[in-house]
């Protein structure tokens, strides 16, 4: 360990040094409004990616926020010190969930505080963790040895997306049309989480996901339901209705064939998963609960990991302002999200949902289904030199080994890649459970962006010592 | 028949060479914002009062706006021609239903328009027939006779009410305070519908009602569904499930003792009701429906009119913005009610569909229960004299007899008129089914406004031929 850290000890110096500078331009990231899923952001999200851009310039990329159909692809390139060292593209996105609802978060969610918490200080703020602050551990960490250097260890390559809150539509085109462009020979993404927060993890197993709006049209107009109540049927409540048989009594999801290729969980993996010690009790109760709730014969673990869901993400229809209002809607809906494992196709699943609602709906009503998105689940090698190498690196940094761990949130970018680029991906990431990711109050650690920075840091030095092939 | 109308042929003269005015007063009063529901609304509200006390003081009645804890109570009297004749209290409401959902309006909703229909021209706003249309009927017929006689043929007093939208918090304490100054022989209701355009109808048969606002509370904040989808309970999803068991497979509700007390449908209303020659088909294709969907074993006719119920009349939780967001909500909302039927107490319901949610609600939610109002169903006395009187009255203006019938709406005002001042009620209403009532496009038929005014002016008079007691 002694040997490799002081290869780099001069780039730790100076992340040290210069913390408080990437906590303030962290801060200046996370005040541009770049919610992509909200046309009225539109150009909060474009000045976002021109500022990201100009981050990278300043420490000597060649960089443009490229136009696309939906928002800009901020992309760069900078060569690197040794010529038969790899090419490394960092992916990243710079755009983020809507803030609402609004009135739950201590602080303006896009005015970004320091406050104090259980570990120390934290950077409280929409983006925070996901992924603004996991973007700028790779960015200080080049910047750090761009200012103590003046030259990366190898060849880097950036590719920041303004869509990944909203479905990617522009992404696949947009790799396709840039092959050449963005070649390279590993993908590092940090858009995931640690073991816990001394714990680095690699994540190597990623959900899939469909997700759709479903709206279930009943009569003509609203009714007053007075007037039609217990005569006719009520879109609210069979909707309702539905949405309580999409899980049976075992917690199974009931879309016809969602589970076909889904394999059972292989007995090495979950003697590993075993073996990690995970405290379902406290994974429980740092959210307000007990029992949890999910799939019979797993684990939370297992559940999140490894098998697929079915989640209610939104539900409107009728009256939803204060007070009484008697009517029965005309049309009520959900925006409803599945989680994939490795088996299973996401067409396949979206037409699974349309038949489920379509045959089990009340003859009055019709059904309405707008895809949102649909990428697979993912499975990331597990022996290659890149993994080896960056858990290596991660070992120096934190001092204890790298986890091999699933995740249950999807990163359709990587699927992307692998397929359009051929490029594998590593999933190196900083986030905790407990960052209220898409939630209100959403931080991050300062631990965690300060150990990110150090752990790109070292894995940049680790991958400049490689080969390219 | 010819007798009865040569009486105040006078009276309907000038109803006819008014109606200009009238319908031009009733435009006034509709472009007031009076949603009692809305605090946004309370100064449009408090307006709307005034602007009717205004209009009876113009008609030389002693008229005031009377302040309560909610919304005002208007207030008016006037003395009749006959000091033997009885004194009849008319009742009515000032408030309306929000327009919501607003962009469903072909115009704008208080910016009232008189547009021709299939029945001829028509009347399109909020509150346009529910219930500022019908209070219009019986303020026009005391113009009329002012106008042509400059007395009343009996003793009138008004109470216009301006929370009827919103669970009338006000009434009952109201007349409690009241009651020498609200005492009367009768009480005239205008606030249900015709059989059809041609058909008048009395309503003696009202569904009572409990509305109800339910909150799943799940995880302590929202989380993503991601990290914690397949392992945690969803509010929205639970929710969804409950909503889903309110109603077994025959259609009726599952709320424990919902059924406690309620009669089987008398043999020979059923026959009666068989004769009214209800045209279900009819019915349900102007809602744009062909099946229907209730309890098995009754009709249309007989779901609304005698049978309880439970709707959904809202639900919203998580996202319910554009596109996608992965997040599964802390909590989701539905708001519900039940119309109610004879020998159903109102408060044994409220607590029975507490107890369904408590009961079955998952360990890890917490239910919250609100509630938005009670109210028994109400029949009214089909022997009464003053019943055999309107009956005849109603005779004399369409030229055919008034039917006997049900409603599925609930007139609280009613009950509370009964209980607390001890007067029974007499409803005759000018709306049709096709009226949009809590709708977009809501509209009152000018053929409906007109001979409601002539029928308020044959009742009146055929009142004043009664004896107080």
């Amino acid at each position: 360990m002694a040997d490799t850290t002081t290869s780099y000890s001069d780039v730790m110096e100076q992340i040290e040094r210069d913390f408080d500078g990437s906590v303030e331009r962290l801060g200046e990231f996370l005040k541009l409004k770049s919610i992509s899923t909200d046309p009225a952001h539109d150009e909060d999200t474009a000045r976002c990616a021109e500022f990201a851009a100009q981050m990278l310039r300043d420490m000597g990329f060649e960089a443009e926020a490229v136009q696309t159909p939906g928002h800009p692809m901020v992309v760069a390139e900078h060569p690197g010190a040794n010529p038969d060292a790899p090419c490394v593209l960092y992916y990243g996105h710079y755009d983020v969930q809507p803030a609402d609802p609004v009135e739950l978060w201590d602080h303006e969610a896009f005015d970004p505080i320091v406050i104090e918490g259980e570990h120390g200080p934290r950077i409280v703020a929409r983006g925070a963790v996901d992924d603004k602050g996991q973007v700028m551990t790779f960015m200080e960490a080049f910047r750090a040895f761009k200012e103590t250097r003046g030259e990366l260890p190898c060849r880097v390559k950036v590719i920041l997306e303004g869509e990944e809150e909203s479905g990617s539509p522009s992404l696949d085109p947009f790799l396709e049309a840039n092959r050449e462009r963005l070649s390279a020979d590993i993908c590092m993404v940090s858009d995931t989480g640690m073991w816990d927060i001394e714990t680095p993890a690699i994540t190597t197993m990623l959900r899939g996901m469909v997700y759709v709006e479903v709206t279930v049209h009943g009569p003509s107009s609203d009714l007053h339901s007075g007037m039609y109540g217990g005569a006719v049927v009520n879109p609210i409540n069979e909707l309702a209705r539905l949405i309580g048989m999409i899980h049976d009594d075992r917690g199974r999801v009931t879309f016809p064939g969602f589970y076909d290729g889904v394999a059972p969980l292989d007995h090495e993996v979950k003697a590993q998963w075993d073996g990690l010690g995970f405290d379902e009790t406290g994974f429980l109760g740092a959210i307000g609960l007990k029992e949890g709730k999910g799939e019979a014969g797993y684990n939370a673990l297992e559940r999140t990991w490894c098998r697929p869901t079915c989640d209610a993400n939104g539900i409107f229809g009728g009256y939803t302002g204060k007070g009484a209002k008697t009517v029965i809607a005309a049309h009520a809906s959900a925006k409803l999200s599945c989680r994939l494992v490795a088996g299973q196709d996401p067409q396949s699943v979206l037409e699974s949902i349309r038949e489920f609602f379509e045959s089990n709906v009340h003859a009055d009503c019709r059904v309405e289904l707008e895809s949102h998105g649909c990428n697979p689940s993912i499975a990331v090698p597990t022996d290659s030199k890149w993994l080896v190498s960056a858990r290596g690196a991660l070992t120096d940094v934190f001092g204890r080994d790298a986890l091999l761990i699933g995740t249950g949130g999807s990163i359709p970018a990587v699927g992307s890649i692998g397929e359009i680029l051929g490029i594998d991906s590593l999933l190196v990431g900083f986030g905790l459970d407990d960052d209220n990711v898409h939630a209100p109050n959403e931080k991050f650690e300062l631990t965690c962006l300060r150990n990110g920075i150090r752990s790109h840091a070292a894995m940049l030095e680790a991958f400049g010592a490689l080969s390219a092939h």
